[in-house]
């Protein structure tokens, strides 16, 4: 599934879930089958996209940076994979997750396995800078997911603090791509520094716009029901706004309502016509697209061009995707 | 807890540990205070002490050989958390485990962050090789680890994919510590290639004397129950080289016994009687010290010194340790 923005990176794309099993194949069996299935069953590619189209903005076409997203879409993949054995989550897009098939053991090592496969893979580049830029990134991805477990079920969680774990769970690893594709093509630290604002403050819209489909998209796109976040005991930006506007007895209600042991198909419904009387989505909307244009002012330091032009059609699409 | 033969390395050992602490503290509040915890909770330190060792093979003593130690030990320490949870375990050395006393997510996200902290932390010295060397064998470790699980449960597991697990899961970390050492010291590709080998069959003797302690040693000393790997449903070298020259119908008996669901305390005593019917204990052992006689081999491929002579008496603890 190429969304339309990245149409022109299609056979590139291609390329780089091709070295992603081939990067598996070689260890044979054991991990081969379920991560190939993993891999198979879709996602956008947006990172390795980021990648390709940050490698060339100086008009370079780095071969490269193929190689290095994968390494990108690996390492997403392995977060995944200890996402949902921490979340506990047994489907996606419709389909049962890894761990629902092999169980969580399985899934946890096989994580580990594709981050070092990733590092190596990009340690191959000979270049220490990539290597330090896709540890750090994960490590903040890992801090940014420590800092959620934290605040887990706590439905008064400052917008803050929801802030400073969409910057390390989502956007790091979004700038991170953005990062590297630019050290790849070339890019002056300044435009490095450039592309990596442009990946974090789109990654942080993205996060937002997720959360907000999470209530308002349609459950078949998403192949997953209605304020799936709510019955994890996670608090995402339109609840929170909903919150901060909410009188003392209302903000009691819905916390008694979101907190009390396993939230019923009614429950849903009511919070998401609480949020909607306090205009959480287009209040949550408006600051993505506050983000969104961040990312636009960063892209404004490096040179203009084709992949530039991408970069931008990217942001919009990530704005826009089924709202 | 120093180990005899690492008396002369105290010092730097705990510099080691300094250095860990230090890297925690760095990012603050949420991982620092438990991550401490664990770290202070002891451990042989086996795996710095042959960073420090290996480093010196030629006379130098670099004190990078401090900073890839804590590296390596935070490796360690990632691989722990990871095996805690996907072995379900609550005690370690008559402690609760970190999964124990703050849940499963929150130590499988903790293992993801020391490992990319431990990267960085080796990428630091600006040597893409050595960032190879560990991702390289981390990814080892998990392959190894894959494979343990795809046998748990088998007691006709064959000898040669124990061999091949304990290779993955204990071996390839020590030999990558040793490894890492001699090119700090500035051994050349031979001898770092030597070093390696001996860390490799180091670890392999390793872990079967880990085995064996498993069933005759002493529960206090180790902190857990006699037998505690054939409650995982882990057969290990002792249990295998037992069923090779068990007849038929004893080893049906054996297999109904192990695993025919949860444990009876009786069943270990009995599984234990017949594998000293069997003499699996000095059976191990012998396999064990041809595992160690090819280390000492190893070691003949480095120049004599006080440092070769210090990996000899690690080698001789590992082998003799409570036995």
């Amino acid at each position: 599934m190429v969304i339309a923005p990245l149409k022109e990176l299609e056979e590139d794309l291609q390329r780089v879930e091709g070295v992603v099993l081939e990067l598996l194949q070689r260890r044979g069996g054991a991990v081969r089958l379920p991560a190939e299935l993993m891999f198979k069953s879709g996602g956008k590619r947006l990172r390795p996209a980021l990648v390709l189209l940050s490698s060339r903005i100086l008009g370079q076409r780095p071969d490269s940076a193929v190689k290095i997203g994968a390494a990108v879409e690996m390492v997403h993949g392995a977060s995944l994979l200890h996402d949902d054995v921490i979340d506990g989550t047994f489907m996606r897009r419709g389909q049962p997750t890894l761990n629902a098939l092999e169980g969580n053991r399985f899934t946890v090592l096989l994580g580990d396995f594709l981050l070092c496969e990733s590092l190596l893979a990009v340690s191959d580049l000979n270049q220490v800078v990539l290597v330090q830029v896709v540890s750090e990134s994960v490590a903040l991805m890992t801090l940014g997911q420590l800092l959620e477990l934290a605040h887990q079920g706590d439905p008064f969680l400052a917008e803050a603090d929801y802030l400073r774990i969409v910057e390390g769970k989502t956007a790091s690893l979004m700038s991170c791509a953005c990062k590297l594709g630019a050290l790849l093509g070339g890019a002056s630290p300044d435009q490095a520094a450039a592309l990596g604002d442009f990946g974090l403050n789109l990654g942080i819209a993205f996060q937002i716009v997720d959360d907000v489909l999470d209530f308002w998209g349609d459950p078949k796109v998403l192949g997953k029901p209605v304020g799936s976040d709510l019955g994890e005991k996670k608090f995402t930006l339109p609840f929170l706004v909903a919150m901060q506007s909410s009188e003392e007895r209302e903000r009691g209600r819905i916390e008694a309502l979101v907190t009390n042991g396993k939230l019923a198909n009614g429950s849903v419904q009511e919070v998401v016509s609480w949020m909607d009387c306090h205009q959480a989505r287009p209040r949550a909307l408006e600051l993505a697209r506050g983000y969104a244009d961040l990312a636009r002012q960063a892209l404004g330091r490096i040179p203009a061009g084709p992949a530039r032009l991408a970069l931008e059609e990217v942001l919009h699409y990530v704005l826009e995707r089924d709202l």
